[in-house]
């Protein structure tokens, strides 16, 4: 049984078959009207979500099947203690797939080894969010006809965010794409994934200027800068009008740069931009709801196949510490590792660096 | 394409066609048991209500159709700083039609001019609930054989109450119909109201005393008075028992006198009522549903007729600063006011006066 | 029309046709994936949960049918001071079909003395929970071929468990079935149970050792101890850990004694028993939700039928006061009382003693 929990999960050609479904969708959607009769998806929410939880209904919907809901850890059974693993037990025998958001990370992971049903991570805390990764990189696919030889702008918050690395993660697999990273100094890229780039041999550029950037783009990725990120509101004040984009600004970029933006959007890219035929975020949602279907259709098809080969680990030496990962809260966890290309010890739920 | 706003946003030729709709619902319910299959209802109730999103949810099962709910603001893209605007051109992704409450007068205004969908206002704060309307409407309609002719006393809180505004706006396009508004002097009807009733020349009389106005009445529209609406405690205290109906009072009342209740009541209709005949506020809840039909119905078939013409201004001079309205609350709004037939200046969001 | 608000509302060939009715479901799933189509489920969860109400809903979607959902008090009607009389008014307008958990003792009969529509109680307070008991009773009769005949051991909260209270009440009516009460001395039967057990002749013992107990059993049947039923943590503490099972512990109970928990599990059954084939609790929640269907088909199909008969009187002189009963918060409530088979006078609501 296949599950969906981190965006490398799928190999490129994968991708390339979730978004050759989606295309089809789009294009002969009464064909699907009845792909999913008798199946439902459980919509777990334990951290609410309006976008994300009715792209995966409306998704469901139209592939004419049924959806249970859960919005909200109030009064849940988590809430009442129990592990995350039991809700997996307990939901397999609801539902035929589930798509999970909880505010820990690795919560998917935990709860698709215990599940017999397939997973999909909505969102696990400040760590995955591999659907978002599957609604850019369709637009991409859609707005530039392909996901080679792109230069390709990311401004905002790249510390945090984690849809930032995700797409990073998925269109260094292409060829030809070199990266423009574009964020205040506090909130650039962690280490971690610059390294990575390195070692992968993907060309990219650090900037703080915004402006000076966007005459080289093909496609700029904007993301939001939360005031809670700063511990001086006043470095927040200073920096937070460089980075937002507005129709005066995307005068200088290209007249085929395309922008996109994971919403909810605050003020970072101006109103005044929306009726720009660059301004490709609104298609990126709907996108967004079609990748989730094929994406619905393929794990469902994919029920008995074997799951994907990690090489993990267990050693009662290695213990993951970060109070964000569920292995710090959920009772009863194996904790699992594995070694990263540099041959860091990591924690297979969170990907910190474990202490030995 | 159309949307429902106000209940004047609908001819009173529409209002007919709708109501000779939900009655052949009524009778035939198997007829259109899959006219909405395949399409999907946005419940949006950013304010949350038991009642009337249950009736649009089952309104739309019984159509065929499917349903996707946000209750409650907590956690959704709104509480992260999403516009409404935003929130309606992103639900335009994944439904067909939706229906919004919210508690800031002008939301469904507002959504309705980014949505590319047909906006259904559910409720937007102390504003209008046209659809509550549509349930008043056919109620009387099927009761009394129709809306003409008719003595129509409405009791309790006239100042606040939304729906008893939307009722005498509706009423008054009918022949022949008069008003007996019973209230305490505190929660008289609205000056700008009472001043509407004397320009269109619409009979009235204005008094404190229930016993003595049921005599005279073909129909009686009752609506909860709450502690809150007043300052002194003591002279809630002191009115509210005046305002209370009960079977003893109905008993002044004519044979035909027909009770009418937005619901939910709390002491207001006391229970030995509930077994008159004439008591239709349960059946009022029901015809709601039917209407909450006709009218998903009617705007799916009309999606693609211009919206509606409003005589509607913009001038940077020209700002609403009412704090209950969306004027004040939505980032990037455009301010939009129009002259009522005195010539007043007024919000077309909120209709509250605009300070030139 | 019938209702399920207690177990014993249902006679033993009932419960067997219900069982007979699950099983078929389970063998013949796809006859009768259309059974409610065109039919509504009322979901009312206004004490949310997550289990019972994905059981529910989900049972209802693999019939064929639709779902409309409250999930959690907060801004329904009832917190608006509705009453749950109307409130069952109101939902017959909505659905065919309710299910309702809610605080208050009582509730779920309140409601179905002022529905129109079949009501299934989903847990009202600390009183009765039927459709966990229907998944127990089907999870015995398929796991031990039959209930009779069994040495039947529950452990845990024995005072406040109300599936406790509903299992005994169920599987007293077998043919050879015996107890084995294990708890601490605090959580012990309560008194009115286990004279009910003497009256009826069911043997039974009660003792405070889980170990010793084993050995004895057929079934076991684990409950939660929570902390806040002790008013000193300390006894909390040092109890805690002599009623919680492990495989070490099973491994001196016999190699058919199945174990069954009604879910969610803390820390009372250790995760390393779950691999044991005599684990049952999770197909516990399977059986629940067949169960479940079979139900909502029974109270369909049986609109029509009279209600049960029950030998209620009122008198004005016999009046609940308990808090956490029904009849001291609805407003207008018609108190209720019957004689018990010790000819003492209880509340029909709740069934707590009436002082005359």
């Amino acid at each position: 049984m296949r599950n969906l929990i981190n965006i490398t999960d799928f190999t490129v050609e994968e991708l390339q078959a979730l978004m050759d479904k989606a295309l089809d969708i789009i294009a002969k959607p009464q064909e699907y009207a009845q792909s999913c009769k008798g199946k439902k998806l459980a919509s777990l929410f334990f951290e609410p979500s309006t976008r994300t939880r009715l792209s995966f209904e409306a998704a469901m919907h139209e592939l004419g099947g049924s959806v249970i809901t859960v919005s909200g850890a109030a009064g849940s059974s988590l809430s009442k203690g129990e592990t995350l693993a039991d809700t997996a037990r307990m939901i397999s025998c609801y539902a035929d797939i589930c798509a999970v958001r909880h505010n820990l990370s690795g919560s998917a992971r935990v709860m698709s080894k215990a599940s017999s049903i397939p997973v999909i991570n909505a969102g696990d805390g400040g760590h995955y969010h591999p659907t978002q990764t599957l609604a850019d990189i369709l637009t991409i696919y859609r707005e530039k006809g392909g996901l080679s030889g792109l230069t390709i702008g990311i401004c905002g918050d790249l510390l945090y965010g984690r849809t930032v690395h995700s797409l990073i993660a998925a269109m260094s697999r292409y060829e030809g794409n070199s990266f423009v990273l574009i964020s205040p100094e506090e909130l650039k890229l962690p280490e971690h994934v610059v390294e990575k780039m390195k070692a992968d041999g993907i060309p990219f550029e650090e900037t703080a200027d915004l402006e000076e950037a966007l005459p080289k783009l093909d496609m700029l990725y904007m993301t939001r800068i939360q005031r809670e990120r700063f511990e001086n509101p006043k470095v927040y004040e200073r920096l937070a009008g460089s980075y937002i984009l507005d129709a005066r600004k995307m005068h200088y970029a290209k007249k085929d740069c395309i922008v996109l933006h994971p919403l909810p959007r605050v003020d970072e890219i101006s109103t005044d931009f929306d009726s720009d035929p660059r301004a490709a975020y609104f298609r990126e949602a709907l996108n967004g709801k079609f990748m989730r279907e094929a994406l619905i259709l393929k794990l469902l098809a994919e029920k008995d196949l074997p799951a994907q080969e990690e090489n993990i680990y267990s050693d009662p030496r290695f213990v993951c510490v970060n109070h964000k990962c569920v292995c710090t809260h959920e009772r009863g966890i194996k904790h699992e590792v594995y070694y990263d290309a540099d041959g860091t010890l990591r924690c297979a739920y969170c990907d910190e660096i474990i202490e030995a």
